[in-house]
Formats: structure tokens, C-alpha cells, sequence
């Protein structure tokens, strides 16, 4: 079974290769399982609060100093940042090329204080916890006019991108829009404008209906295999109530959404031997009106090498269905 | 030093985040060299021709018997194809999503003989030889209406994800073309219209005139780091010629670009301790006119793990400016 299939949002083709049934096996020799192994020298653990630039923000369920011990998530800007928080933006031309200073904020999340635990570790309050930190820098940061878009993502495992084993996730705000979010606003536009309905609404619509790449539901969010994936077993989790705006979701809502993460981190951790992961979360830019929009979360385990040649030509291989790859993730038992 | 860089042809921006002096030591670490380990098992070798599909193209230039030893250079059918040269394109909805039948080609193209060399270690001649396998392969490809693509690209080292160590490149002929393809083109058009002028050949004119990217310049061929480089020492080979049709090449200007090709992959084999790349021969597609389009190379090692959360995001983060990579690979003495 070889086929084409078309993302409908961003019209993106990939090519699915897999046959039946699939070897989950095959696919742990590409990668080795993530492992905690140097608690000694690492920053992010409770007493080296000093050791990281300040906090700004802090869950301390049991009080306790500001950067100090007793935090269950701390969050502090990144000490060696892709960005600087200073100064005023200024854009300029070089020739055919733009070029602007590097205005922005990069703030690490420490999703917990135990050095061995990882975000599929965690109970639905302390990822409820997460959540809560991710909205509440998010509303921080959007007051600062500079800014135009936030990015919250996370690496998880070196393969991934990440440089600290500690457990973390990353905040990125930035002046201007990137790119594939671009192509996602311009793509659910276009739709909007075409049916008046939104495609995000109409895709999770159409998974619930046909059930085959659902991993998970609960009241607000559905956890699927998106039926384009780019990575096997992919997963996105998306809201079932329209909202193109992550600030506003509601207490309850976050907690759904944090037993959705959990559930299907859990699911990739038991299945796929705690393998290598990014998930981003992709929202609407602060500024302007995104109504056609819809926000949601992509996760994108990282085993399989084997599909190099995306880079550079934005051209995916996928060697498992979305469908089998959902089959195998629901029928984890935790 | 962090700044925001943009891509004028897709306008993708990029944060580069160098510190100066260059530390090349900084990236070893990061990725093992590839090696070459088990000639045994290679079926890519001379005498095992048995083992692979009939081949559709060979060079032998001291003659010898198809699909048995003597050839220098091989191409053969992928066993494994990602595509199926067989049946009609059949396209059908499924709801919000589209799916097309798998029909294409999936080709390879054996390289050398020798199991221990790699693509940069051949005379030019080889490499000459090499490139005009792609340009025959092209050429016998395109005659097929079913196809609208041909991409023809490289993985070296597993990282970069071959799966075989043996040095080869591959062709995909597809029945449409790829999202990023479509993406230079919409640039480079909108360019065309706004300037009449083609946008790559006002960049390799200012890359010329700037110096301070360029890493190799012939008759034909100039070889630069890209100002809006994603990857550390990320290179670019452009014809000095406007020319959308990498079929076009004559056999003088396919001898210029295997000089600039043996020249940028040696440059980075010594630089970087062998390290895994991609490339990926950007051409335009086969139907229609794409007079505003240039065909190029473009060279991605794969040695920067750090930068996990281009992933999904699209967004990406550079640890060392162009400029300094350009340099670095210009003061290789080989």
C-alpha cells in the first residue's frame, strides 16, 4: 500500500508506505529511548534555583521564597536565549535581503522538580499546572506591544533538540509571524471564506465521525492522528469548541487539556519505549482578528531517521498509517 | 550577536544567534562521522548486481554486460519504493481530505563502486558522471505525462537518513508537485512580476559583489552560504546562468557543477569530520512555463540536534551566522 494524501489546511502532499501489519518494533532500533542520567549537574532541580536568571512565575502549592525551593513549576527566562527582552525593533534592508535585531522572550518551563520524571509522569493537576503557567506567561507577554507572535513548544530528548534532560518546555515571544502559522491562517482563511464554516472544526467533526485515527476524547478536546501525518504516530489535539485564542481558555477546559497531554504522552511513552517527541502548540498571532482560526496541539515523535529527505524539500515519507498508528496508541492500556 | 534574517524567496525567517570566533569543535560533538562499516552486506557493491532490480541506467567505460560488474556509475529501481511506476493517477476525496494512488518512480543512483568512498572523495570526472545520470535519468523520466515532478536529492550518514552506507542518491518522479516547490515558485514569480528580474540571479549577483558568503566560484557555477542559512554551513550551488531546466545543462556546465560540487562536499567533509548531509537539486516542475523560476542546489549538513523545534514550527534557530560558516569553509586547504 503506497498513497498520496493531501492536508487540506496547508495543502501539503505526503507519501504513506506502510504495509499491515505494523511492526512497532522496527522502529526502536532508530532511536534510543530517552533516559535521565545526570541529576548532579543539572540546573533546572530544586537548590539551584540560583543558578538560573530569575523566576517569572512560580506554583508554589506549599508557599516558599521566590526562587527558592518548593516550586512544582517555575518558569525563568532562558540564560542563553535565542532572543534578548531589550530594546526597540528595527528592521532593515541589505540588498535584496531583511534583516531586524533580535527583540523577543525566551522562558523555559520547568514542568516539575523531579530531575527523573517526565511530563507523561505527571498527574493531571500537575499538568493541569503546566498549562496554567504556559497561559498565564502567555497573557504576561502579550501586553508587551512588540510583540506578535507566541510560540510554546517543547523537546523532549536530545534527538528532539533538547540540550537539558530536565524536563522543560520553551516560550518564544516574538515580533513577527512565522511562517508555517502564516500558511495555516492563509489556508483556514480561504476555507472560511469558501464554506463559512471553520476546517478545523470540520476536520475534528469528520474524525469523531469516521473514529478510525481517534486516540482519545474527553468533554473539550479530541486527541487524533491527523489523516496527513508527517511523522508516525503523530498526534494532534484539538479542541471541539472554537477558539482560535489560547489565553481564553477556562480552568475546566485546561484541566481536560492537560488530561488529554497526559493521555497521549503516556500512550507514546508505553508504546514507543519513552522515545524522543516535539509538541508545539499553534495559535492565532496577539494582533488582529483570526476568527477562521482554531488553536491546537501537534505532537511529533522524532523516530524515524529514516525519512530524511523532508529537510529541504518539504516532502514527507511516512512509513506507518495514521490509522494503524491510532490503532496501536488506543490500545495502550495505562 | 542574535538577529532576525529573511529569505526573499519564501519569506521564512530565521534567528541567528553566533557568537564570534567560531568554535567548529562546538559541533562534533553533536554527530558521530559517518562511516562505512560492513562492505559484507552491501548490495550496492560490484557482483552483487543480482541483487538489485534490473538497472535503467549505467555508465561502463570499459564496457561490460548490463546488471553485471564494470560500471562506474549505476542507476537501479528502488526495491523498497516509496512510489509504484504502475497504473493511472487516481485521485478521490474522503471528506475534508484528498488521496491519490501511489504512482511514480523511485530510483537510486549508485554513485561509485568503490563501498568506502563517498561523493566527495571522486575526481570531477566521476562526479561529472554522476550528474549526468541525474540529467539522463530526468530526461528518460519526463517523458512520462503521468508526472509532474522529478526530485532528485541526497542523504549521506543514517542521521541524515540513508539506510544503506554505500553512497547513492535517489530520484522521485511524482504526479504533483511539492508544497515548498510551489512556495519558491509563488516567490520567485511575484518577484519576476514586481522587479522583471529573476530573484536568483539577483542574489548570486549581490552574494558576488558582497564576497563574504561566497565559498567557490567557476566559469558557470558560484557556491555561497545562504543569508537566511537554516543550518550551520548550509550551502548553496547556483548556476551564474538563468536557467530553469536542470535538463538544459550542457556537458561543459555539468562539468562546472560537479567541479562545484566535489569543491563544497570535500570543504565540509574536512571542516566537519564527515559529517551527515542532504541535498536537494531544486528544479522546476515539468509542465508549463516557470521562465522566473533557477534551478540550484541546496547543501544541508545535519549537525546541529540543538535546533529541535524547527519541527512544526517552521521556525528556525541558527548557531552560527553564514558569514562565519562561509569563512570557515573557504580556509579549507584541499
Amino acid at each position: 500500500m503506497t498513497e498520496f494524501r493531501r492536508d487540506p489546511i496547508v495543502g501539503r502532499w505526503v507519501i504513506v508506505t506502510s504495509e499491515e501489519p505494523l511492526d512497532v518494533d522496527q522502529f526502536h532500533q532508530l532511536y534510543p529511548p530517552v533516559e535521565k542520567r545526570h541529576p548532579e549537574k543539572c540546573f533546572f532541580c530544586p537548590g539551584k534555583e540560583s543558578a538560573t536568571p530569575p523566576e517569572v512565575y512560580a506554583y508554589r502549592p506549599n508557599g516558599g521564597e521566590a526562587n527558592g525551593p518548593g516550586w512544582q513549576v517555575r518558569v525563568v527566562p532562558n540564560k542563553f536565549p535565542a532572543l534578548v527582552i531589550e530594546g526597540d525593533l528595527e528592521s532593515r534592508p541589505i540588498g535584496l535581503y531583511d534583516i531586524a535585531n533580535g527583540i523577543g522572550a525566551h522562558e523555559v518551563v520547568i514542568e516539575t522538580p523531579d530531575h527523573f520524571k517526565t511530563l507523561a509522569d505527571l498527574s493531571f493537576e500537575e499538568v493541569f499546572e503546566v498549562i496554567k503557567a504556559y497561559r498565564s506567561r502567555m497573557n504576561d507577554l502579550s501586553q508587551d506591544p512588540r510583540f506578535e507572535y507566541i510560540l510554546i513548544f517543547k523537546n523532549f530528548g536530545a534527538i528532539a533538540g533538547a540540550s537539558i534532560e530536565h524536563d522543560h518546555s520553551q516560550l518564544i515571544a516574538m515580533p513577527l509571524i512565522p511562517k508555517n502559522v502564516k500558511e495555516e491562517l492563509e489556508g483556514s482563511k480561504a476555507y472560511y471564506e469558501y464554506r463559512e464554516r471553520c476546517i478545523f472544526c470540520d476536520m475534528w467533526r469528520q474524525e469523531k465521525e469516521e473514529r478510525e485515527r481517534v486516540v482519545y476524547e474527553n468533554p473539550f478536546f479530541i486527541t487524533f492522528c491527523p489523516f496527513s501525518s508527517r511523522f508516525p504516530f503523530e498526534m494532534w489535539i484539538m479542541p471541539k469548541y472554537h477558539c482560535c485564542d489560547f489565553r481564553e481558555m477556562s480552568d475546566d477546559q485546561a484541566m481536560e487539556l492537560a488530561k488529554a497531554l497526559k493521555d497521549a504522552l503516556i500512550r507514546l511513552k508505553l508504546l514507543l519505549h519513552n522515545p524522543p517527541y516535539n509538541f508545539v502548540i499553534h495559535v492565532a498571532p496577539l494582533k488582529g482578528m483570526y476568527d477562521y482560526y482554531h488553536w491546537h496541539v501537534e505532537i511529533m515523535p522524532r523516530i524515524s531517521r529514516v525519512a530524511g529527505f523532508e529537510w529541504g524539500s518539504g516532502f514527507y515519507v511516512v512509513p506507518t498509517t495514521p490509522e494503524l498508528g491510532a490503532k496501536r496508541l488506543r490500545d495502550v492500556i495505562w
